[in-house]
Formats: C-alpha cells, sequence, structure tokens
C-alpha cells in the first residue's frame, strides 16, 4: 500500500481521500483554507452545485450515495421565465429524471466528515502548498503560524482546482496549458424563503430568465430560498449591457425592473445585493499531460476548470476519482505509473469535450431556451426517444443522465444536429411534429449515417 | 518624461531601452542573468538569428542600425541538402533581398553597449523580478547576494521573455494565456571553419537538410562557422525518428550517415556533439492583454513567444517597439494609458498572426522544400511577381521584405494558397508555367477576387 498526498480538501480531493483510503493506502489530505466545518469559507461566492448521474455513481462506488443524498434537492425541469413573467416548464427528460441541487459547502463538509471517519485518512487545514518536487513526491506546505511542513510520498494528486499549485509546478515542463476568461462575468444574489420556510418558486426546478446576450437563473436550497446567479458580459456591447454599464443604483433598478420583473418582488433588496456582491469571472483551464513521472497527477478542476452552465464540473471530477479506482482494481494498487498514464490518456479527451459541451450549453440557456424552434427539436426529440429509446438518447440525458463518455456524447450532440437541423426544414413540420412522416425521416437519417 | 522600468536586458529590451532613452524618459533596465559582456551568457543555447526588414526598420528608428549591420552576415537564398548530398539553391526573392544573420549573444552585446552610451539608461543585473504591482508600476527584484530591491516608476515593460514574470503576475487577473510545446524539439551542433577561417559552405545560404518529419539547418557566423540545429520530434513516430530513439552512440552515428552523409565530413565530432549537447524544447505563448491599468505592458517574447522556423521572433519584438515610438509620436509622451491601449490593441492580431505564419513556415521547410509542386510553385510566383510586382508579392517577401502587418499577409498568403492551387493543376503546367496562360490565369482570379 501507498502514501498519497492530497492537494486540496474540496469536492474531489475529500471523495478522493474516501476512494484512496479504502483501497487501504495512508491518504494525507492538505488543504489551503480553513476547516469549513468550523469557518464559513464559502460565503457569498458559490453557484450552486448539481449532483448528477455520473456524481451519483462515483459517490455510490465509494459508499456515500446515502449521505449525500440526504442533502440534495431534486430538480425535474427548467422553468423559464420571459420578460413579462410568463413562466414555462420543460422537464429535463421523457421520463421524469432528475439532476440534484446541494450546496457546495454543506457536501464538501459532509465529505470531510465522511472521510475523517476513516482510520488511515488524515485531514489538514491551513496548509498552502508553496512547492512540489515532481521527480519524488515531495511537497512543501506553508502554514499561516509560519512553520515550513515537507511531505515525502508515493504518490501525489493535486484535486487543488482551478488555481492548482501543484499544476503551477508543472508548468515549468513541457506542459502544454491555456486558460481563458469567457467575456461573461456572474453575480450572486440570494432569494429568500417565505417567512414559514416554504419557498416561493417552484424548488423543483432550475429557474432561468434567459435574455439571450445575458441571464439569470436559481437553483433551490434546501432551506426554502434559492441561491440567484447574474451571468452578463464583462463589457457591454451594442447587443447587451454590461456589469460596467450596470453600476449605480439607478442603473441596477432599471435594469432589474426591466428585464426581471418578476424577480423583484421574490427578492426586495436585490438591488442592493447586486451593488453589494462580488463581481467574479469564469474561466476555462486546459493542460496536458495530467500526471508527470507516474508520480504526481490533476484530478478535477485542477486538469480542467470549466464553466459552469452544464453543472458538469463537480461531476467531471467524481467521474475522474471512479475512473482511478477502476484502474486501481484493473492493475493493482502497487502500478501507479501504468495506472497515471492510463488515467490521463482516458480522461483528458473527456476533460476537452465536457469544456466544449458546457460553453455549447450557455448558449442554449441564455438564448436557445426562448427560441420557440429550440422548443419544438425538444419536442421532437422527446417523441423520437419515446418511441425509439434505444435510437434516440437527446444530448443533454447522454450528459446528466448516463455514463456515455463526454467524448462521445460530444459527437453524437453534433450528429443530432445534423440530422435535427433536416427535420426542422421539413415544410409544416410545427405541426405535425408528432407525425410518423417526422419520425421515418429522422430514422431514414440514422440509417443513412447522417 | 516618465520613470520607465524595463524588466528584462536581452533583444527587445535594450533596444526599448535606447528608443525610450532618446525620446527623453528615465529608463532603468533590470536583468535576470549577470551581464553578457562579461559572462558568456548564451553558451550552447542559441538558434542563429536573422535580422529582416521590420527589424532595420526599428534599428534603424533607433539610431542603431550601422552598429548592428556590422556584426551580421546577408543571406540570400536556401540551400538545400538532399540525403544524397546534392544541393539545390533558391533565392529568398527575385531581387536579390538579403535576411542578415547574426549571434544572438553578440548582438546583445552590441545593444545593451549602445544603450549605455545614453546618460537616462541604467543598466542592472543579476537582478531577480519577484513581483509587480500593476496598480502603481512597482517591481521587486532579489540580488544573487541576497537583497531585495523595491523599484517604483510610472510605467514597466515586461521585455523578459517567453518565461516573463510580469506576464506571470498579470495571469493572476482576467487574463486569457495559453502556452503549447509542439512536438518537435532541438538541439545545436556548432559546425567549425576551415583552418584558415574560410567557411566549409556558401555562407550567404541558409542551409537546409528537410527530412519531411524532421530537419537540419545551418546558419553562418561571422568566424566562418555555422550553427547547425537538428529539429526532430520528442518521440518518435511510425513515420520518424524522435530523440527518445536517437539516443545511444551507435544510434547516432547510423542515423546522421543515413540522413544527413553530407554533413559528416564537415563536422567531425557531429555524434559526440550530439550526444553532449542538451535538448530543448518550443513552446508558442500566446496572451491577452498585453497591457494593464495603462502602467505596465508586455513587449517581445513575453507576449508573443513563437516557434523560430520564420526567423521573425526578434523582428517582431522589435516592431513591437518601432509601433510604440510611432505611438508616443502621435499621442505624445505624457498619455501613457493611451499609447499603452493602442500598442496592445494594434499588436496583439500581428503576434497572434505571425505565430501561425511561423508554424506554417515549419511545414514548408521541413517538408515542402522537398516537393517538386513546391518549387514549381515558388517558380511561378516569381515569374508572376517579375511581370507584375504590383499585384503579387509572395508571402515569404510579404513577412520578411516589408512591413505590411503580419495578419495582412497571412490573408494575403491563404488568397495565394487558394490561387496556386487553382493554377498548379492546369493541365501541362509543369511545362507552360512560363507561359501567357499561366500568366492570364493568375490575373483573372486575383481580378475575381479568389
Amino acid at each position: 500500500m501507498s502514501n498519497i498526498t492530497i492537494v486540496g480538501g474540496g469536492l474531489v480531493g475529500s471523495l478522493l481521500a474516501i476512494f484512496l483510503a479504502k483501497r487501504g493506502h495512508s491518504v494525507n489530505v492538505y488543504e489551503r483554507r480553513p476547516d469549513p466545518r468550523k469557518t464559513d469559507v464559502y460565503a457569498g461566492r458559490s453557484i450552486n452545485l448539481v449532483v448528477s448521474h455520473r456524481g451519483w455513481t462515483a459517490l455510490r462506488a465509494a459508499g456515500v450515495e446515502e449521505a449525500v443524498k440526504a442533502i440534495t434537492v431534486p430538480v425535474y425541469a427548467r422553468m423559464m421565465h420571459d420578460r413579462e413573467g410568463n413562466l414555462n416548464r420543460v422537464p429535463y427528460s421523457i421520463d421524469n429524471k432528475a439532476i440534484w441541487s446541494v450546496s457546495r459547502g454543506e457536501l464538501n463538509r459532509r465529505l470531510l466528515s465522511e472521510a475523517e471517519k476513516l482510520p488511515n485518512v488524515k485531514l489538514f487545514f491551513d496548509h498552502r502548498c508553496v512547492d512540489v518536487n515532481l521527480e519524488n513526491a515531495t511537497c512543501h506546505f506553508q502554514r499561516e503560524e509560519g512553520d515550513h511542513v515537507v511531505v515525502k510520498a508515493d504518490v501525489v494528486f493535486g484535486a487543488d482546482g482551478a488555481f492548482s499549485a501543484v499544476r503551477s509546478k508543472m508548468m515549468w515542463g513541457r506542459f502544454t496549458y491555456s486558460q481563458e476568461y469567457i467575456e461573461h462575468d456572474y453575480k450572486e444574489v440570494a432569494f429568500p424563503a417565505n417567512a414559514d420556510g416554504t419557498p416561493k418558486m417552484d424548488p423543483h426546478c432550475l429557474h432561468i430568465w434567459p435574455r439571450r446576450w445575458f441571464m439569470m437563473m436559481g437553483l433551490a436550497n434546501q432551506d426554502g430560498g434559492f441561491t440567484g446567479t447574474l451571468f452578463m458580459p464583462h463589457n457591454a456591447t451594442a447587443q447587451s449591457p454590461g456589469f460596467d454599464t450596470v453600476r449605480e443604483e439607478k442603473e441596477v433598478r432599471k435594469f432589474f425592473t426591466e428585464q426581471f420583473p418578476d424577480a423583484l418582488p421574490i427578492v426586495p433588496d436585490i438591488v442592493e445585493q447586486y451593488l453589494r456582491n462580488p463581481q467574479s469571472s469564469l474561466v476555462i483551464i486546459r493542460c496536458n499531460p495530467w500526471q508527470v513521472n507516474g508520480k504526481v497527477a490533476l484530478i478535477g478542476d485542477a486538469a480542467h476548470a470549466i464553466v459552469p452552465f452544464y453543472g458538469e464540473g463537480m461531476n467531471a471530477g467524481y467521474e475522474d476519482c471512479k475512473v482511478l479506482n477502476d484502474l486501481l482494481n484493473e492493475h493493482g494498487d502497487d502500478n501507479w505509473a501504468e495506472v497515471l498514464h492510463r488515467y490521463a490518456a482516458a480522461r483528458k479527451p473527456n476533460g476537452d469535450a465536457i469544456a466544449d459541451l458546457s460553453l455549447r450549453n450557455f448558449v442554449e440557456m441564455r438564448d436557445l431556451v426562448a427560441d420557440p424552434k429550440f422548443l419544438l427539436r425538444k419536442k421532437i426529440e422527446g417523441y423520437i426517444q419515446a418511441k425509439h429509446p434505444d435510437k434516440w438518447l437527446p444530448l443533454y440525458s447522454q450528459v446528466k443522465f448516463s455514463d456515455i463518455a463526454y467524448k462521445d456524447a460530444w459527437n453524437e450532440g453534433l450528429r443530432h444536429d445534423r440530422i435535427m437541423e433536416e427535420v426542422l426544414a421539413m415544410k409544416g413540420v410545427e405541426e405535425k411534429w408528432e407525425s410518423e412522416e417526422v419520425e421515418r425521416k429522422v430514422l431514414g437519417l440514422l440509417k443513412a449515417g447522417k
């Protein structure tokens, strides 16, 4: 059995610790921040998360599915809010499947406590990684109080997020790396519950206010409130306001009144929150290779930070852990060079694919969901899927409700686009979308290998 | 007049110091390495450089053209060496234009001495930049001897190369960045002169041994020798050997004997040099924005590290300096926010274009120059250019012998590709390339806006 250092005790680091400790390895987790069970380290900066199929697959394999399920809220549909306050509910699947809303802080605390129950896991907080020796798997940590800790291990995992210290050390080698800030930033606002603790909107929907160039969304918390997030360009354009033009109280009030009138009565202090809360940016990070020397590997956001629009960032990280665990089952626990090589080769293309998928879903959320053509396409896809579940699984279901590799889902999604483009061009398709003619058309295109 | 900090006293930092000091600014240059006029800091790691048109334009504007010309060797043509040792000389232009080979170390020493003649330039060596305050243009330097120097300025330029410390500080903001290692690494070998100091090959040619997947090149030094550089994949493939398979003395000898037989008698110790010399990698760096707060800007490789296959890295950096100087002429010396904003906006697209052009020229050098179709195309382009110099300037000439913006050259190059593809598809073009029919075809395609 091996001595493992995990840098980062966040969502992925804590689950990875559980996986590896249950295999019998001796696991030490070093987290830069204080213990989130003692301090609120997430205050005012947490897009709510969703656990979806891949996340559950991994949590189940690690034996913590029930512990996590207890703190989630199921979400079955998108609820679109237009500028007049009209609602339109679009289910995520034809068979009532859910994604599960969870508070980032709550989930992190839960997993740390699960990890701590294992005798061969040790958690160290307030340990900032300042150096990693990639040859001999030795990490250097700096403590707040000034002491410097040196830890030699057999294997090091960098589970230290988008701004990974482990990765920054790997960057000095022959390492391909990119960080790309998208034009949109975000800001959070808290939607309160009613006085009696009941929610003011349907908690089992993801609420979206799509406005083409910007959007707001809301995801339920367990306390009856929602976490609202506004995504908007950093700089205004001819088409769209931006965080640089919506700044003064008067501008902000006008903006919410015009764009999100039905949110104002629900969140009376929305303008004050907007003015008070921080504006954060969104980065996509890609890198290669994900491991060096069979001794140091990246996992989760450290390897593949993505934009949050598919709600898959954490699920992708959990799938990393599951795949690694499967490879250890297959190749043994004393064969790290082989396992890490295979892990990196298997996961890197999927990391790239979920990055692309997440950007694509941003366009869909802010823009297409308000487009009648898009809604028609969703209906046709549901019709075909109901009749031929073996032949047609919509892209969203592949990503959120299956274990299909992200890169295969991406390719299949492109294929669906090509087919649906032809179907939507059919004359009178708006009236006859539930007809045998449409069905035959789709089956023919599928058969033709479109 | 302003206090300017230049981080990096290399090729671009030293020229920038001359430009700014001649305008009357007070310029302090901080270089990480020792003074190259006292220590050989470049030993065993310097692809020879070429100064081309843009470089001369900038050097002339800074008043140091003559000082540099004295240490260069003009190069008028490519000389291709095939596996049998046959030579094929292909001029760079139809009117005998040259690029100018120069030793990196020699050029740097010369420019530092020119900068030092100016009373308002101060050079500091052995000063490693460890921090930059982007708000107030304050740099922190660490000296070998242990003391820490803090320097506040009005403006900071990061001219500190591909692994820029100034840029690494900018990366913590909303900064888009990528570093990409290409598959090919390189290794240098020194080609000696004859005993009497005369060169063993034509010094006025760039010698190339193109082998499709890898290549060697040789560029003259002033002492009659050549600097040879072998470019080869990091890892072997089915098509090509790699540095990982050409390692043992026997393999190396076999490799040079088979691939570069005519180089062996010229460089008798080529195998020993290969085994002794370091293997280096090649990185492409892109980033955005190139300036922040109107106070800190990147210039040269720090902003746009590219692969060396067009010999334009330094020339692009020199053009940065020239453009900055022009903007100061236009907008005044006390208007840095405006000038730096315009500098970044003007140069970023050209930095991206020369990165793409340089990769493209790698394919051309290692691969196409040995292709009869490519040589025919060069001949046709020369024929058209001679008859219609106002209508056709080959891409190579646009990049190396003109001030046409790189991004315009790139677009024009793509257009040439489309036209030449049709011309090369003409029946019997091999025989009739110098005919009026071919001329009419090209003019017609040009007129049609192909």
